[in-house]
């Protein structure tokens, strides 16, 4: 998520990750992948696999309604959690809604999230089967739950990427967190900006280019661009214990990111890097089998796969830009913090 | 969950509930229960059925810091999971677990925390396979997933009820409302109020009597009580389309909650139908088997069955005490707020 302004930064969620890791029980023969993934994922008969994820949105941490519509927000609620199946190659397939409301709502505001949401789910075919409504003595928080499927695999972890693979991204980066900043300054109304404000708004999460990666056999390690690159690629180097190195002048940043960035006194490089919420596709192929990857993505999803860098031995993540090389591993909202 | 301050009530989520329900997509084959149940329930494969929950626990709504040690609270937020898989006969598998987490939280907290929760988690051979961990700008939320599983013909639903049948109750009510009362009272160290008290703090969720009772074919409908009696005796009525009869002499109250009713200046009878967290199992079978379950349950699980009352025609939930009659139906925290 971008820049939360509260609650445990990114080292202490991976720390409490760690600690719940070293806690963790054994033994279920069914579990084929526990914490440290986009999903969990596990058997549920011969060759099918369970995927489930669940995801949280605090007001005042993840969202602001003084920009976010109500319906908007239900399709991000429910577009972050798809985007966790699709990271997988999965299916998915139910919902779970957890709502804690504060008692003044409006109930017009509780229709159109539910609208939204709802909306979003039967785009992906994805059905509401339970969840839990409770008081909030504070704000809005919204969590979600989705259980998709996949067949035996075709299914992408994080783990999988080699020394000597090339790393890819399915799109644009940085567009959500660049959306972000123009709805602080208020522009999210002006018509040019859209695209960058809708990503932030309402993301796309990437269901079948990820079912189609995973099923085509070409890809090792596949996750959704949550956090942001640095943090991202971050977290495939340290399942995969491999390390990366993204080149500053391979990212995709599209020509409307690099208009605003002078606009929100901002660097579109940082956006791409550590914005994070863009919900594309990060994942990683040897270099023999990129060209093939991009023809098939072009022709089956119309859509441009972008090579950002390479996967190395060793661990962590450098950025190379204009000759110098430097640590970008986790730089997400805690590099905001320390620079404003 | 036992009288929130703040937040919708029982009411209002009712109509959130059949709000979400109207909007439903329907379509899905391999879903059998959606929303409206303990748990959700899907088809995975011939003869195996997957079952669902997720509750969320709100700071200052559901918990209170002061007196509810943080381990104790783990164990409850994993316990009232399960027990909606008990409460469908099912075998709890796996959990996730969300956290909105405030920053100034002590590390010590969460560690008890964590411990609380995984060593629940461990007693029913649950492991922990996901969550999420953001920032909270306000207070403490939970929100907790628990997977489980069944065979096909061993769920039992909330809808089963018949007109003849008896309605039972797995054991002593109103304990967790009478144990937060003197909590509130600032008794929870005292000795002798310890059964009541932990009835609230750590309560146990009845997994094996849950699936033994599916299991034997006796049972028509079953849920767990956690709105008390009223309420969710209601809602296997609605659900049934029936209308059920509870007798006051009939219900189960305990020597130590008579005992802190005078101390509490509250009525064991009303902590018994409107408490709530009592997690007790609550279920329907017809009278010519109750004595069978009884004595089932006796051998098998050294635990007594009592029947509270009977299911009729029509709908609603009605209280016979002392040749009177009255309406109770969802009479939960919104009694309280309405009588101090």
């Amino acid at each position: 998520m971008t820049e939360p302004q509260h609650g445990p930064s990114r080292l202490q969620e991976r720390e409490i990750i760690s600690r719940i890791r070293r806690q963790e029980q054994t033994g279920q023969d069914s579990l084929l992948a526990g914490i440290g993934d986009d999903c969990a994922v596990f058997r549920t008969g011969p060759n099918r696999l369970n995927l489930v994820t669940t995801d949280t949105l605090v007001q005042g941490v993840h969202f602001d309604l003084s920009w976010h519509p109500a319906d908007k927000l239900g399709r991000k609620a429910a577009a972050v959690n798809i985007s966790d199946i699709a990271a997988m190659g999965g299916i998915p397939r139910f919902a779970l809604l957890s709502l804690a409301l504060p008692a003044d709502l409006p109930g017009r505001w509780l229709d159109d999230f539910l609208s939204g949401f709802l909306g979003l789910l039967a785009e992906y075919g994805v059905v509401l089967i339970g969840g839990d409504t409770v008081g909030s003595s504070q704000g809005i928080v919204l969590s979600v739950t989705v259980l998709g499927e996949a067949m035996e695999g075709a299914v992408l972890a994080r783990s999988g990427a080699r020394s000597g693979d090339l790393v890819m991204v399915s799109g644009f980066l940085g567009e959500a967190a660049a959306g972000l900043d123009l709805c602080r300054l208020g522009l999210e109304e002006e018509g040019g900006w859209q695209p960058l404000v809708r990503a932030h708004l309402d993301p796309v999460p990437q269901v079948a280019l990820g079912r189609d990666l995973a099923e085509g056999g070409l890809v090792h390690a596949m996750m959704d661009l949550s956090d942001g690159l640095a943090t991202d690629l971050a977290h495939i180097c340290a399942e995969s214990r491999v390390g990366a190195v993204v080149e500053a002048a391979a990212l995709p940043l599209s020509p409307l990111l690099r208009a605003a960035a002078p606009v929100c006194g901002h660097s579109a490089l940082d956006w791409a890097l550590s914005g994070g919420e863009d919900y594309q596709l990060l994942f990683t192929a040897a270099p023999e089998n990129v060209a093939e990857l991009q023809r098939r993505t072009r022709e089956k999803n119309g859509r441009e796969l972008y090579v950002v860098g390479r996967i190395v031995a060793g661990g962590g993540v450098l950025l190379e830009e204009g000759g110098t090389v430097r640590e970008i591993s986790y730089r997400g909202y805690e590099h905001f913090r320390n620079n404003g």
